[in-house]
């Protein structure tokens, strides 16, 4: 059976798995210590063009969320989001857990902007009770989005900006960010998310590993005692080597980059299948995610031979699904999609 | 000078004071097992009429709040709220504090509406995906709301139906309780609320008590060991007397609705002498807040000699402010707006 | 019926009554903004002799002792308190409510000294994977303990050196300070508890008031933004003045220290009563509460005309009881309780 | 370098990378509901002889002690543990962080008994202020210990007892279960421990996994919501695959239960290789983790060669240290660790 169900339904690209091969009879420290996380932690850094950045390697994307989140918020501070945002309606509450809150701002596919930030901050402070509210303490943005839209150079810039001069942190969710990255229509390069953002990670479960999200601080930002609050989140892997092989792996010959392409090289071979079977969007992604509009006679016959994600209902006879490409989908898969829509 | 800034700037009605005076030096045990909440709670059931209510006291109404929404609602819950309600932006965070979400609801004058409630709920239950997201463990709405408005019978009913064929709690944020009741235009009684609602407070704060909300557990659904959280949030008072005396004075002789009923009747006049002096109503409010468009060379005239909240800007040159009224307005005081508005 | 059977059984001194009563019409801002806060806290700088001191009113123990140490801790820190502190057993765990473990150190009637304190925190440091342990971030001391104890200046003196060296801030809980500064045995001021401490509270709702505890953080280091974690934690009064009023009534002409005085004299009295009658004493109580063993037979006996509190079960035949005095005992409850155990 | 420094310092055994490597192109389903995950519970509740079983996999540790202990508690509960407990001091207080207290129980080697479990758990319910009190609401242990030391039979029903008796869950840690089971001294079974406890985990991590906990839920007791509530701690894995596979090949042919027993033959040893060189043992471990007492010499001359962990200071001169075995530890290490110490 086919499947383009998700990014996350097969298991790692064939070098990580020979890695952990190669590697798993060393010794290495635990939680964190080995030598691959340094190795991984020394090539992203590299990567980013951010000497003074601190990489931290997570298993997975809510926890990476609810660590990063709770640790760089105060107490009094909630974080601002898309309504959209994977933290405002996809991680079972894990933010709110924590005791913050996510202030939800209105989204265009996906996407937050500037002005809306700016607007909320600007409101918060010139409200004369503001004492009796939640102070907007760090603003979060996925890239790509829950969507599979990108924010433009242009877009994150102005959003930086925003953020900086109202003394805000920029946290940008990559749980996909390979796919962002080598899209086909972006201008945004790893080294300006660096740049524009505070801390974001590159997702690593999504984009070819078993598991694991490298957060990267910045600018020597991470905060005081972040193995303790990592721990006390029940978010740090006691065989952390687990985490540095596949990060070191997938940072060695630009491996996370090549298995990204493939997946977007995929994606669009994709798109022009769907379009060609007459199927409109339901919105123009970039990315290796697809959004069509399939009539449900289609989808009924289709589900006995593809895997895919509904989405979300159009209309009586009409649905949204999800098709989603990722480093092991194969031409000869796409041949066979493309042979059953005909 | 005169004060209209809101309905918490004077102390509390005499016959409270007496009364505190008056037993002030009779032993009492504490916690709430004294007299005085015990005879409070049957006379609050009485003019409830709910014999298998269950009524407890706390001190002030954010602590209220997050008291009962953090003993009603399972770990997995969120409450669903108007955008504007006190919960959502006014109490700094202290539901999201306990680790819940507060789902916002678009909102007209401070309302929600049964429909969204429903589309809400069902939306969830019809996700795919719905056990990654929060579960609606609750409703709340404020009556009077933030913004003075009321719900009529109808609309109140709507939703109760709602949320109870939906199996979801209904709870009514009654701070300001009183001044709905008492509203010329209202026909929703106290009786309606306990009916419909599944919890509820009659406020005390701001309904002439020192400090003091009734909460009402309409239907003998108080939650197991709710002492014991009341407690766990910091909610629980060692001498209960001082809430007990007081909600005991509030309902004996119906004082609370008396001075209810003068708090609205000082507000229509107050709306008559406002609506003279030309100046448009933000919002067409029944109960004792009434809001305004002011000019902004008026406002500083007036700041001489009179309190009033700001609530809003509305544009370069005028902003709509509160004016409130309370047990303690006088008729004199009343002339004395009059006379410096003409 | 007489009853000793708690210090908060009673309402509060009639000064305070007096002024609420005097005060009640004056218009006054919310939140804690009222003058009579103002003017309390002023008072209370000028009792503790530091002009840097920030002085916050908040309205119960439990809630004072929430909103402290949850606002003082960091996340990833835990509070040093003796195992039978109030905030380690008596108050629904309330702390670990806020995400905060409690240190329990053994103790001495009620007391914990600076040996095992700084043993706790250099074993902290010392140990190789501290990182993975709570961070001692606070020590928690009563006075009056739970068991009536004092500490003495000599060994305040070395807990808050301990605390110093170790840059760890002291918080003292005085619930029942009044009787702990009144005592006929102690050597501790107020001025030499503001001095030693990094904040503390003088109880109010023990001493005389309906309810109120005075937070003093001796130095300017009242967190940042502590109001609107104060609303937070649900415990911000709208009514502010209730606290205000009482505070500056208390600390008018000494009427605080006044009162716990006479609370004491009732006491030494009391204590002869008891030894008089032959019961041996649990401790050696020099403050309002005694503790004394009884025959089950005669406490049986008592128990019609007498209120006093079960503390614990000795052997078969006999129990611990507290019997407490306050502010409006007097000398016709002790001479009636002195027949009564003839 | 040879290293007994822990159990976890080697990747995983070489039949979980093999199958991992055999599967890693089949599409599985997310979120554990994938083909191995359900294979694996299933060979689980075999192995246990509990058909009413339910099985849960999570990444780690901590995690796994977090997401039960704040999914089975009530909010207002705590849980009872060895004041060396794995929860009370090397968790960076997650379990506090979900607003819980950990009751700490004095221990003998790692270990608690059924009389004091009994004995505070019936003082909280004869205490007359037990509602504001911490609800005693589950019992952990840990077996092995975090001694490396083992409950007996007879203890451990002893321990069951009193918690149904008492109606109180109780929780085992199975980090290192595979060695207390595989154990030349125990009498427990993986039977007895599933027939008397209410919920427990077998470990992987720790047993030759690269990472992975299986919680058994013993009598269909799994708390409603569990996904929800997992997600909210942020301990759903998306490529639950990853667990499945790994307790799969663990449940398969023995293998969890052959890796162990190995590791405590290598264990026995070690023990005796460490008995001739001298050093008198601080615990007589009869699991994987052997604890002696070195000079501080030794000590330093052994480092250069072999890696194992500082356990305590034991005096100026001697120091306890921990060797650790596991599944990879072959007879060659131990031949060279024998003439190190020659």
């Amino acid at each position: 059976m086919l499947t383009f169900a998700s990014d996350y339904t097969t298991g790692c690209c064939p070098e990580i798995l020979d890695r952990l091969v190669a590697t798993n009879l060393e010794p290495q420290s635990g939680y964190g210590s080995d030598e691959y996380c340094k190795s991984a932690a020394e090539k992203i850094k590299l990567a980013c063009n951010a000497p003074k950045a601190q990489v931290e390697f997570i298993t997975g994307g809510t926890q990476t969320n609810q660590a990063v989140i709770a640790s760089m918020l105060r107490r009094y501070e909630g974080v601002i989001a898309a309504r959209t945002g994977h933290i405002s309606c996809h991680e079972a509450g894990a933010i709110e857990y924590t005791g913050h809150k996510v202030f939800e701002l209105p989204q265009v596919q996906g996407k937050i902007n500037a002005k809306d930030i700016a607007a909320l901050v600007d409101r918060f402070y010139n409200d004369a009770s503001h004492e009796h509210m939640v102070y907007p303490g760090m603003v979060y943005i996925s890239h790509p989005t829950e969507y599979g839209t990108l924010y433009t150079l242009s877009e994150l810039t102005a959003i930086s900006e925003t953020c900086r001069s109202r003394n805000i942190p920029l946290f940008l969710d990559g749980a996909r960010l390979g796919y962002g990255l080598m899209s086909y229509q972006t201008d945004v390069t790893l080294q300006d998310i660096t740049r524009l953002c505070d801390v974001f990670y590159i997702g690593g479960t999504k984009v070819g590993a078993l598991c694991g999200e490298a957060v990267v601080f910045t600018h020597g930002n991470r905060p005081e005692h972040f193995l303790t609050m990592k721990k006390q989140n029940g978010a740090l892997l006691a065989k952390g080597r687990l985490l540095g092989v596949q990060f070191d792996t997938l940072f060695t010959d630009d491996l996370y980059f090549r298995i990204a392409k493939h997946a977007i090289d995929m994606a669009e071979r994709l798109k022009g299948i769907l379009s060609d079977a007459g199927f409109p969007f339901l919105i123009e992604s970039p990315t290796n995610q697809q959004f069509v509009i399939i009539d449900n006679a289609t989808i009924e016959r289709l589900r006995k031979n593809v895997g895919f994600e509904f989405w979300e209902t159009v209309d009586e006879d009409h649905t949204a699904v999800r098709f989603a490409t990722s480093w092991s989908t194969t031409e000869k898969e796409l041949d066979k999609l493309e042979s059953l829509l005909k």
